[in-house]
């Protein structure tokens, strides 16, 4: 069980929370076995620190949902589900975290987790962004990438940052360097792009 | 925890346990989402069984290494990664199994938590193969859906049957009723073909 410090406890809706908890906790998976397969040990804290940040999600859930039921038993019976989706939210990110910890302690990659980590390889993808790509200034709204090759940006590294999930309006800069998850052939498109080898974007 | 009757010990190899167990838990989260979207009781108990076979699975893989190591701590090192990996599917069939639990319970299902099942909507697809479709007596290899559309089908129903994660070579049957998960836009465009309202199979 992780320890907390003591949170300040300010109201923030039940609902933002819960998405957030499982937005963020299925990202994680992918993000963990990004770092694996391309083993980066900076994603691979990040991923660690993301599980402190659900966990915080977690433990104010809680207490919104203690609040939410007002001591009224019926109340409680309906939050039950909501509990119930956060609780497995939490345990997904748990299993991130622990595929992100082999990667940090460099626990050596035995050949049969290399090949688990290589089954991951076709929905997932690392590209550096060439500056002659036509994606670049781009932003992610006007790519329209999962309608179009069905693949999202999960992560970019800048300027030795990790901005993991960015946002719609994120632009795109030479010399970022992407991880993708989606289908595979959308996927080969996409790299592509970035990497120059392809210079059309095909209209919708 | 759950409590196992004594399973009889015949060798597997390690490789293909912790390939199992990967590949099942992460389907689970998809079917267990699928049956809450749905509200399909069967297909939440579905869930619950895989769960309980990858236990089983897990119990297998932990006799497995325990052998492997051969009383030797460099060995039992190098069997941390893979134990470490099938600790983690073990967790994301926990709690691919606690949202089936909230279908199965009858729990009723809070808003919040309905609009969590909504988000997924996008991903997953539930349609019924009409007699006319393109797509009747295919094997789903022949359909080749991953690469042409990003579209997986991850169940079929039929005669009352639930075959979860269908082989290659398994051919759809009028009257079958598919969950996929995909690319929005290839979702769509295999529910149409499913349902008969697009009849030609484009060309890769």
């Amino acid at each position: 069980m992780p320890h907390f410090d003591r949170i300040e406890y300010k109201p923030i809706p039940v609902r933002d929370l819960l998405i957030e908890m499982k937005n963020i906790s299925e990202l994680m998976i992918d993000l963990a076995y990004s770092a694996a397969l391309f083993n980066d040990k900076e994603l691979a804290e990040d991923v660690l620190t993301l599980e402190e940040y659900v966990d915080n999600l977690s433990y104010l859930l809680d207490m919104e949902i203690m609040v939410a039921a007002q001591g009224d038993p019926s109340d409680a019976q309906d939050l039950i589900g909501v509990s119930t989706v956060a609780s497995a939210a939490d345990k997904i990110s748990d299993a991130a975290a622990d595929i992100a910890d082999i990667v940090t302690r460099n626990i050596g990659i035995h050949p049969i987790v290399g090949e688990i980590f290589e089954n991951v390889q076709e929905r997932l993808m690392k590209a550096t962004v060439k500056k002659d790509s036509v994606i670049v200034g781009k932003q992610l709204k006007e790519l329209d990438l999962a309608a179009r090759m069905g693949v999202d940006v999960i992560a970019i590294r800048r300027n030795r940052d990790w901005i993991i999930n960015p946002e719609e309006d994120e632009r795109i800069y030479s010399g970022d360097i992407l991880i993708t998850r989606g289908a595979p052939e959308g996927t080969k498109e996409f790299k592509d792009l970035a990497e120059g080898k392809l210079t059309t974007l095909e209209e919708e």
